[in-house]
Formats: structure tokens, C-alpha cells, sequence
């Protein structure tokens, strides 16, 4: 039992789901936790912030360690429970590059998302530009055909190749961000079958965000993607 | 000597030169290189494009595999050449999480550098906002202020402690950079003192940026920062 493991998480957000998803992989279940809420801005609470100056969650602890960055959390628990679980950084060295590489590019997938999702909420109102609002779309567009074209011309069916890793401990939760906001699946069958695939996963679904199950997205945000 | 690598850099770059401190920290030299001008646009000329659908530098090969992702290849060729040159993941489990953890937020730090340097590179004439820049520039303060915090209570002398360590060959170039663009080593003199110590550190000292070296910059862009 991980009991000297502390995660405060927020439903929803894929650098909270990451950790969720690695301690699931890593046999660390029973670790102290608590869900909180962004609507309310918990996130900016003096218990996020006494442990995160940056007023972000996730937050997350290993003894007195702090790793509240979910790549260094993942990175972290795959290196101290190597022997633990299932091994998420693949021996092959081909299989192992493309997993870091899958990987980081995820960062340029989730901050796309982010810029089309949440621009009204990071742009005051005064600084918006439809130019903007299309540039973005047209980002992320592009963003999403790249892994739609490495999911048909991969080996598969992981993003690394035969072995669920890392890299889609940290990519996973970004692709569910986007069929979340109703991406469509005719257009992206590859992304879809591999979104589908791993809904059932053990990880994935014992960690999936609470309120997506209560309240269906109705905003389509990523509709015409 | 590490002829099966290329690395095709751009000078100046973080993610460049990111990947040039890990080759000689892990005594990988002699690898295949070739100096990139993005000033000419050669960061989306053929060459680039057949091997970075991204169009951005670094390109990096290692055999047939791609890792163009800096923090990939750093990764990787750690994993990959641990028991060569210096070993950058250190051993403590305490400094372990603390290098993940400042690794990965040295992705804040280079993101809010280049909100306020490349501004007027990024945002298209017609969607300025002076109060858009006013809030980077805030922004990069409050986060040059959390690393001139980490070197003033961190055991030091490098970021995750004791060790050079990746969080020092991911960081590093942003800090830098920062300098580069004058920020004030008054306001900010740990950052300062941890910027001017590892200058002659040899795999920083070999790989400093050309471009540096032979012009002076003369815009200042972080001096009020």
C-alpha cells in the first residue's frame, strides 16, 4: 500500500490523470488522496499552495519529494518501482526512443488542445481575434493528423509500438481530452480505435475522470477539428 | 566516437544546445553535425522537413531512430550510455524527484522566456496587446522569482543539489538565455552565480552558442524583467 504517497487531483485535467494512470500501472494503489475541484478554485487553495507555489494540480508527493510535474512524476515512479508492476520504459532501444519521442511530442498535442479549448478562459476578453481562434484550430488540426499518421504507419498498437508504455501513460489522457470535446472519429479512425482500445484498460478506466461519466460534454468544442 | 548520431542545431536554441551538453557529459563526441540558420528559414528546408515533420531544430538521429524532442534525446541517451562519462540521473532517491521535478519545470521557464522574447515574432501585427505583454512580462518575473528561490534554499551548487545532473543540461541554456537578453544579475544573483559558475563547465563551455560568442545582443529584451 503506497500510503507514504499524497495526490491532490482535479477531474478531467490529463497532467492529473498521468499519475493516476503510472500508479495504477505501478501497483501503487491505496496512496492518500483528494479530488479537487477547479470550478470552485480549489486549485488556489492554501493546501495546493502551501505544496505548489505555482497553484497547479496536480500535486503530488513521495515522502517529503515533491513532483507535482506529471512527467517527473511518471519518470520518477518508473525508476524507483522498476520491478514493480508493469515496466513502462521499454528495454529495445527502438522501441525506447520512440517512446521519449511520442512522449515529448505529447507536449506539443496537449498545449494545442489547450489553445483551442480554453481560449476564452486565457484570453481576456479584449485580446480575443477570430484570426487567432483559426490559427489555433488550424494548429491543432495539423497536430492531430501527425498522430493519426504515426498511429497508421506505427507498428502499434501502442504509441511506442507492441508495449503499452510511458508514452502513452502520458499521451493517452490528451487524446481522450480531445474525443471528450467530440473529435470526430470518422475523421480520425486511427486516433478513435486506439482511444476505444484502451477505454477498458484496467489503469485507464478505474482512473477515469469522475465528472466525464456524470455529464456528457455539450459544447463540441473540437467538432470541426 | 558517436558516428551514428546527426545532429542537425540551430545557434542560440535551448532544445539545441540541450542535446549537445548531454553528448559531452555521456563523452559522445564526433557525432555527425551540421550548423542550421534559422534566419535563413533552413529550419523548414527539405532536409529538416524529411526527417521533422515539425520543422524545427534539433534534429536528432541515433542509429534509424528519431528523437528530436530535446528532453527525449537527453533521456534516451542516458538510459541508453549510462555507465559513459558522467552520470546525470543521480542515485538518491531525494535528488532523483528533485531533478524530475525542476527538469520538467524548466518547460515553464523557457515557455514564459519566449512569451516575452519572441512576442512580435509570434503574435501577428494586428493582434498586439500592450496589455498582453504586460502580463507576460509579469508572468516571466514571478517565475524568475521561483528559481532565484530554489538556488537560495536548495542545497546547490547545481539545481537538483550536489550532482550535475539532467535538470542542469535541460535548464541551463534557458538561464542563459535569460542573460543573454540582460537580465539584471543584481536583481537575481543566484541565478547569476549558478550562470556564471558553470560557464567554463567544459560541455557548456564547448557547446556555447556561436552566434553569442561573435555579436553582442542589443535589445535588452529581459532587463526590466
Amino acid at each position: 500500500m503506497a500510503k507514504d504517497m499524497t495526490l491532490l487531483w482535479g477531474s478531467g485535467s490529463p497532467p492529473c490523470w498521468r499519475i493516476q494512470i503510472a500508479l495504477e500501472e505501478k501497483k501503487l494503489q491505496g496512496y492518500n488522496q483528494k479530488l479537487l475541484s477547479f470550478m470552485k478554485g480549489e486549485h488556489k487553495s492554501k493546501q495546493v499552495m502551501d505544496m505548489n507555489p505555482r497553484g497547479q494540480l496536480p500535486v503530488f508527493k513521495h515522502k517529503d519529494y515533491v513532483l507535482n510535474e506529471s512527467y517527473a512524476a511518471c519518470l520518477y515512479l518508473e525508476n524507483q518501482f522498476g520491478g514493480q508492476g508493469n515496466k513502462l520504459v521499454p528495454e529495445c532501444p527502438a522501441e525506447q526512443a520512440m517512446m521519449y519521442q511520442r512522449m515529448f511530442e505529447g507536449l506539443s498535442l496537449i498545449e494545442k488542445i489547450l489553445h483551442v479549448v480554453h481560449y476564452e478562459w486565457k484570453v481576456p476578453e479584449g485580446e480575443r481575434h477570430d484570426s487567432a481562434v483559426k490559427r489555433n484550430k488550424e494548429a491543432l488540426t495539423a497536430e492531430v493528423k501527425l498522430w493519426e499518421g504515426y498511429l497508421s504507419k506505427g507498428p502499434g498498437p501502442f504509441l511506442a509500438g507492441k508495449t503499452f508504455s510511458l508514452a502513452d501513460v502520458a499521451v493517452y489522457p490528451s487524446i481522450a481530452y480531445l474525443y471528450r470535446f467530440q473529435l470526430s472519429e470518422d475523421r480520425y479512425p486511427k486516433l478513435a480505435a486506439y482511444y476505444n482500445s484502451l477505454k477498458e484498460r484496467p489503469s485507464i478506466k478505474t482512473s477515469w475522470p469522475p465528472t466525464w461519466l456524470e455529464t456528457p460534454d455539450e459544447t463540441g468544442k473540437l467538432k470541426d477539428i
